[in-house]
């Protein structure tokens, strides 16, 4: 009876606040942490946004600010003293639980240098959803000797998200490797026939390895999601 | 030491038979199926690849091979008299096994009656690799109540597989009732600017919601392969 | 409006101003405004437009100039002191009526925070051209419950304004829902795989709710004018 | 229709017959027809449809099969003799009404002889929808005469569907002589850089006339849907 | 004889200054303006290059820069005294000749205000090159009166040069106007689905008018030069 | 004043047979021969128009189909006795007129051996539009000193139609060469990324000959119509 | 061959046969074999220039005719009886020599069963331009240790000509293996988001190994005769 | 360079640095320059992994740092006291060895003076890389009598790298003067339907000269690095 059906999912809790409406449950149903993406969004909306977050004091879910630049990381500050700019990726962190709950090790694989600031993304977002973390940088597929010098590294994951622009090889190479579900991040790292990244992601979606699926192009947020929810099955 | 790295991977097993070779590791490595993609190979060349597959006795792997027709299926059935096809969605299998290795049930959803075959090559990749498998067909989102209408039934999947073609909305709804990973396969369903899947593609890579990674348009198998990957952890 | 200006207006279709044929038969055909699009011209030329558009001082017709800055705007304020200023959307409005023409309500909903500048373009529009305007925030497919809380707005309102980013998904469930027409504003809001906004319009023209029709990407202004153009049948 | 069958229906809103969900409900939300879109489906499932739809013998909807072939039509001639197969469009019509609910008529203009099939789907839509419908065949702009020779016919529509194909221009040109509302349909004729309908896409979207909104390439049935939901405003 | 051609070309005259290799004889065959594209050079190379083409006293061919900024003007101006700088269009001219060499007149319409700097780039360049030049600016499709205003004007041309961005309709209805040849230029005029003149570019090429050829997005300089071209015949 | 202009253009002459307005007057602004487009359009409607438009004995215009196939033929046949099919590029001519109106000679280039089909489809036009025509077949420029043989013959023509596929580079070449206009004629020649066409069609928008303007791809007929208009003037 | 009869070739660089110029002189400059490509020309053609081609018995040249098919193969076989037709890749060959004048090996690698039609054109074109070829079948990244088993063939290659279809991500990984350069040729093979080969082709331009380049989808010619080309230096 | 030096370093394949681990193995391989690819990397990141290239005394590779500024280029300085910005092409050249390895001479060709920093990328990569170089700049093929003129210089070249922007059509011209393989560079230069390179590339794709291949847009460096690969054959 979808009537019913209605009536039970609008007694499910979010916060109006004009412009947003915050959606706690969000965090319940889909992780251990509330997240902002930051992109699109005044540094004011963010900063109320967290403040009505962090606000139940008593809450063990960590905060996670994506695409944020100095001055939203100011406006944020100003709310919550305990922020903390990762420049390079862009995230804001806010840690209110240590907590481990993930089962295994979420290992972020990434291809090169410019690749770094997506796994930085993805690294971060998967620490504050309360899983164990492991990295793997510059090992691009036309030197494969740096990956499979690391090939104990892969099979010790229970998760792995690979970063990779320019062909996006790397989760071909990788997923081969292991027989764990492998998150592939396209990059918009490169230049001319990469487009952006969607030489990468189009690779990625080619893989002929069959453990591996796609996020959206520099999405190391997601993959990182992703990851935590399969690591807590 | 590289140099090592290669002599161990040197002596994993594969049998060369000219114009392919035959990775038994990889059903070892990657599911307990050993898989053909039939597309693009002659049937003869598909015959000769199963009947390597089939030939130890003793082995429980299922075989399963995608993208056949009926001529296809005329050859294998030549070397295999228990092949069995699957006409809507070009599936040929050859069980060997009953056995149940995936700890919870995959979910196969569609959208649209045209989504139907690539979701039956889901739900057969995902029983030959060993799992429990449920449906839920034609609950598409501009009639959201038919949806709603089976919340129980997506609350009690381990990993969704979701396939829609146009425009790809099912995921972003789907993962936003559940907390489970949601594979989304579009399909190349629709007219106009769905070209040929791209418009549910696309959609799927921005879906809204954190738990949906993407496979390639039509790759019920894919997706398939990655539920049963989670759903072994 | 009396009918002898309306008389004078239709034998004097347009003037000619050099740069520009200021169409003020455009306004009696098309709307109970006169609008400049801000993009692409200079503050002097649209200031100028504005200058003829408001010398009847007996007209009616409210002025709008879309997508403008705060440069167009200080020209546009010197010759007309009360412009007033949206800064989110960039839509400059002078009223002369407060005149309600459409006979329902038209309701602009949208998916995100980052959505909002078009959702406020498509609201300011429609109130210029006379009708009662409605709005819905924040509404995103993936928490599909808090717009299933508001089903009363969606079902009270004569035409629906839908305006979304990312997947795009939102109109196909809100068509669903309603059965009055909706025009779809696709955004570009978002990043990667979103194309700038291709893949919510794709999404869009795609979607399996027969009663969603489709304006370009950002046009909150030309969804208004459709919505208004029929909320006056 | 009596408020009571329509109460029955509300509360059993849709049929499950295995690969469809047949939802009866939607005629009611949308309009007076019930429809099955052909392409993909099998003769056999499109029959089994139309006789779950024509079942209710007191019923009043029309039924309307899109995108048929003759396969489909023998198979639907079987379960409803008064099937009507439209060749050229590709519909099938089940007339079991001839009531006029819409207020005004939809003009159907379209801008040369080969979008002729999709203006004939649009017009077929709109009458089984309970419309008065005219048409306006051949009158593409670059001769414009044509067109201006019939501005009459133009003034007198409530609503304008508008079918073109290559530059996609007619839509603009006809926007910009009414003030109704215009649905533009892309079709896919033409050759080279039409891009099987992008191009005249591309166009409408683009339209300058603020009246103007689009549905999908070739999708006569859904600008005739949207029609005929404004018809009933 | 191949080697023989190779020869006779040999002694066409250039100058090599280096980085270029200046082509006074390109002037002679096909114009009598000689052009530098300013885009993608330094204003010391501009510069250098007008240098070289001033050098004959005794020229008669006018100098024309497009696509100059006042950077380039700046240094331009050092070595020609009488360079004027155009600021809509980015066009530097240096006239050296008044004499009219085409037979007719060519005419320059375009759609909307925006397209103005284009429109201007088209009239300098076939002033330059010696021909009688009129204007039409803003007669976009959707106010269709406004061009047939002006049909008098349209039938007096013997070339006509028609820009516009958007949907790129007006050289259809144009060319349906008249019979002598339309040089059609996309502008990258528009927003959103307009892909920075792609949309135009589409329009044009799948024009319904016999008589439009179509040069690149935004190059009203290359549409002035085939018109001219074709007005000296 | 529009509506005296509206007055003017409704006495233009054209019939209306139900699915086509045959336009006559277009044959004489345009032209002199009168053209049906064939695809698209059933064998019976193409012949009913070359009925009506060789109905009128004493008419001395040619009538040409293109884009026809056999059976369209047999049908034209039956209408028309002296109807000739050219199988290569699939016109239909029916010549009236002997009569040379064009000043010079149209020149057809092709470059490779397969871009014929478009070349023959614009030398018939040619001379069915009354021109005088030659044709330079096979030099593409991979092997240029094969074009530069036969440099007397580019520069005797007075407009020249260039036809090449694959990556276009023939128009700049000749237009290098001559000083008359280029009309540019993609092919949908090659293969891979070709793509049906694009890469030619994007090369020669991007000419850096001035004196070349670009038609559709496979646009045999419209670059032959432009050259035509050109030769008369 | 004798240098006289080279002479009198570089005399009459091509023999006009009317649709197509023979280049006897391109054999010469570019490589030992003469060539036809089949696509896009009736087989009479094909067979008119092979029986040219052939005409000097003295000549040494292997002659090849690529994208062929029986009907081609028919028509040539009547003019020359030593014509062998190689199914799988479409290829006819007419060897008149087997001198080998490559100064090393030509490896060509391929990525999966379906990439072998290319493959086999690349063998066959550049065995009958006078090179000694090896080749690696079936190697696909997602199976690494396939490669690896491989490395001292790819060792001993000279020149490596790398066909791969789906991600294209091969050539990185032979490219990083290998000091000598890797001609990457992009297959059609796949579905879905590898758009005939373009994933392929984008996966390989964006390649991180500096010695790979690229030719067109599925141009295993084109691959053979530049792999052929270097090998003679 | 001394056997041990070699030996040692092939057991020591890469230093990790953390952020990268720098390939002393891939001079080795692949040519004889370490490089580092600036874009997407912080001047401290360049300058770090520069002081670890440098800081073998006795080594003779030289040091590229590529897409550089003059930020890295400070940084770089510090680290090297004889590093070299060339500010063209954006390429930072510290040499240590004047050695000449390759056999024969490498011509970089451009076609436009807006190719040149593309084509002096090229040029310092080749020298560095132990090449002698030779170069002819602006040679488009619009003015083919300027390439003609150098005929002698293409014959005298080893292997020739071609760089082109527009339409891409000098590779097919060169590419059939000559014998030897042509490395062809699409650039970004261009406006409009050039689309940043792709017209260009798209061009080189389907060259039909057959010793043509092609490397990414703007990829001067690759290009270099393949052309050199081939010069120590």
């Amino acid at each position: 009876m979808p009537e019913a059906a209605f009536e039970r999912l609008k007694h499910l809790p979010f916060e109006d606040i004009g412009f947003a409406k915050v959606d706690h449950h969000r965090a319940i149903r889909q992780g251990y942490a509330e997240v902002v993406f930051g992109k699109g969004k005044t540094p004011a909306q963010v900063a109320e946004i967290v403040r009505v977050m962090v606000r139940y004091k008593a809450s063990r879910h960590n905060v996670l600010v994506t695409r944020a630049d100095t001055k939203i990381f100011a406006a944020v500050k100003r709310v919550s003293g305990n922020a903390k700019f990762h420049a390079l990726s862009g995230v804001i962190t806010i840690e209110r639980s240590k907590e481990i709950s993930g089962k295994g090790t979420i290992l972020v694989v990434s291809a090169g240098t410019s690749d770094i600031p997506v796994a930085e993304e993805a690294l971060l977002t998967a620490r504050a959803m309360g899983n164990r973390v492991e990295h793997l940088f510059d090992v691009g597929v036309a030197g494969i000797h740096r990956l499979l010098e690391h090939r104990m590294k892969l099979t010790e994951a229970r998760v792995i998200v690979c970063v990779a622009g320019m062909e996006g090889a790397l989760p071909s190479v990788v997923g081969g490797l292991v027989s764990v579900p492998v998150i592939a991040v396209p990059t918009s790292t490169g230049y001319g026939a990469s487009f952006d990244g969607v030489a990468a992601l189009l690779g990625m979606l080619n893989s002929c390895a069959s453990n591996v699926t796609v996020v959206n192009i520099d999405n190391g947020f997601g993959a990182a999601c992703v990851a935590s929810c399969i690591n807590r099955l």
